[in-house]
């Protein structure tokens, strides 16, 4: 469904997203720039570390998880941005050829005290691997629009 | 100083970096592959958004962040990795041609109680525009190696 603004959005309501697969040398061009932690960028050094071989930045996963989601359009009428991010959990790394997907619920919908034009819908992001496991967990208190024609 | 364990952390201690400017096309060139909203990749979109002009991912804000302070390289020998990020803020958004500097508090020091050998460094990030003020914050709870004379 496009267009939606805040009303069109239910508690409780689940979006979920087709997967895409991470592959090494995204890992590694990711977290060159981005994450240069040695078991980001470096397979040997990455086997004497905790995680036993490459693994994929948690900021990487993050950013993959929330892009999924928005590709489905359903905040493209009404986003405003979000203010920032709740607290974000890495259950399980991602390792290159884990294939993710993105699951978003709809934990409240509310409309703004100050700004009657917008309203905070909080989503809970959790990105999963191709066995169903969940590789990170964030919520995002997004700020998006409320249908025109039900304001003033 | 190089080769710290996390008995060589002081509560309340504070590190800065050394800046670092974003231009345009590394805010675009991130955004279209992380985190493509289009006050992110597109200047005449955002020139109507909310910021009325193109603005950094959060995402690139808190990589570019946490990258500086790892480059210090402070965390070099004792590193285990984060499982993940305590609340996230972007106070203000970032623009192109900031220039971004990091400060890093101590917030916490302690020992694993399941693991003697490591312990967790709970640590407060701020990233810093260059009029000193704050383009974004979190902590991390960084697992880190403790000295490895003191154990057993």
């Amino acid at each position: 469904m496009d267009g939606r603004y805040l009303e069109d959005f239910e508690v409780g309501e689940v979006f979920t997203t087709p997967g895409v697969t991470l592959t090494e040398a995204q890992i590694v061009d990711f977290a060159l720039t981005s994450d240069p932690q040695p078991f980001h960028i470096d397979k040997e050094a990455a086997r004497g570390s905790m995680f036993g071989e490459l693994v994929a930045s948690g900021l990487q996963t993050m950013a993959l998880t929330f892009r999924m989601f928005y590709q489905t359009g359903v905040l493209a009428t009404c986003n405003l941005g979000g203010p920032g991010f709740g607290d974000v959990t890495f259950p399980r790394p991602v390792r290159p050829g884990d294939t993710i997907s993105t699951r978003v619920e709809v934990l409240e919908a509310r409309v703004s005290k100050s700004k009657p034009d917008r309203g905070i819908l909080r989503l809970a992001y959790t990105g999963l691997n191709q066995a169903g496991e969940e590789v990170v967990r964030f919520t995002i208190p997004q700020m998006v629009l409320r249908r025109p024609e039900l304001i003033r």
